[in-house]
């Protein structure tokens, strides 16, 4: 670790991508200056430090920018590591592979139906895309009682890298239920990561970063009028 | 690293996913048992062992499987490290977080539209997929240069993480290259990665491992004509 760190977030509050890096960095305890992007009008920073994606999150280390979020997470949980800082990813090669292998899956598998449920243009296609995310949960409750041994989360007694890709979520989920009475996670149905979820909430690093659920209920609707007037528009 | 290894590795000569996973074992120059599955009939540990994606490949290590391609690079990596043996991923953060921000892409965004040539139904959508693979190759002919830095592959002397992310495609490009006449790689568009691609096919752990191209032809028409049948009986 260099003497001084300059430590730059570019975010945007309710992206579950921005909220993953920036809950890692907030674990780390190190400090960052978190800067929030206009998507409509993306500032030049982020233009140049993400010309592949124009994406955020993006991160500015010492000037050198790291892009997409779980290489953001990785990144951050190894090169602010030592005593006393808390690890995110399991420092056991097995348990580690695993905990890649889930939050993959969350990102290749689970995310995209979820969020076709806010881009669906019709109500069967929403019905299609509910379905379709609640089997995709499903073997993430499995994935959880295993990961998880009877601790509190994911990778044990502190929020990991699982932790940290479906955590990112929550606010979305939530914002899902409100918006469609879809739920995804229900202490009937997921009763393992219901009580995660609300444990996940009620960390010191989730309060400081979590946005509030209107804030992505507004969003989703943009979105969804978004997704109708590209459809229209064909 | 236990006294005694026991290594199993579930592939299909023609996947591009267990090449790389085949080709990071040999890099390591472990022992390991390399079954060949037949995808028509998969067998008992390949379900078990990976039930939610029932893919290939898996590595099994001691008995624990371990599922995605890119996870048991890393795995592999992880594992078997140690004095005079290769590393796949550059041990600095930094750069080791943009060797995965590029194997990612390779398979977020190269490998789909590179896939989509073999699977269109129609002349049109196969040139239309081509002319986007064109265009996904383009950031990783600059990702080259400014990974390598003069050097013989991505990760500068030896083969890598993205090495083995886009090398494991190879055989696939040259496949579609006699099938469809479609030259994604070349001298005169993709000069750096051109030379690669004869560096990385001379490679002992290439050699070793990369089927023969006729049998990814062969796969190649076979996967064409079930696309063309699944969207016949549709």
């Amino acid at each position: 670790m260099a003497a001084k760190e300059e430590l730059k977030l570019l975010g945007v509050d309710v992206s579950p991508f921005a909220i993953r890096a920036h809950m890692a960095v907030v674990i780390k305890g190190v400090s960052c200056e978190y800067v929030v992007e206009d998507l409509s009008n993306k500032s030049e920073l982020l233009l140049s430090s993400n010309p592949v994606y124009k994406k955020v999150p993006v991160l500015i280390h010492n000037g050198k920018p790291i892009c997409e979020s779980l290489v953001i997470v990785q990144y951050v949980d190894e090169i602010f590591s030592g005593d006393g800082v808390p690890s995110i990813l399991p420092t056991d090669p097995y348990e580690r592979a695993i905990a890649r292998f889930w939050a993959a899956y969350v990102d290749d598998k689970f995310f995209p139906v979820l969020r076709g449920i806010v881009l669906a243009l019709t109500e069967q296609e929403r019905v299609e895309k509910a379905t379709e995310t609640l089997a995709a949960i499903e073997p993430l409750e499995e994935a959880f009682a295993m990961c998880s041994k009877g601790k509190a989360f994911f990778s044990g007694d502190s929020i990991g890298y699982v932790d940290l890709a479906l955590g990112s979520l929550l606010v979305w989920i939530e914002a899902i239920r409100r918006m469609y009475n879809i739920e995804i996670i229900s202490a009937s149905k997921t009763p393992r990561l219901s009580a995660w979820a609300e444990r996940f909430g009620e960390s010191a690093a989730a309060k400081e970063v979590l946005p509030e659920v209107d804030k992505a209920v507004q969003f989703g609707k943009m979105l969804e009028a978004a997704a109708s007037a590209a459809a229209a528009s064909k």
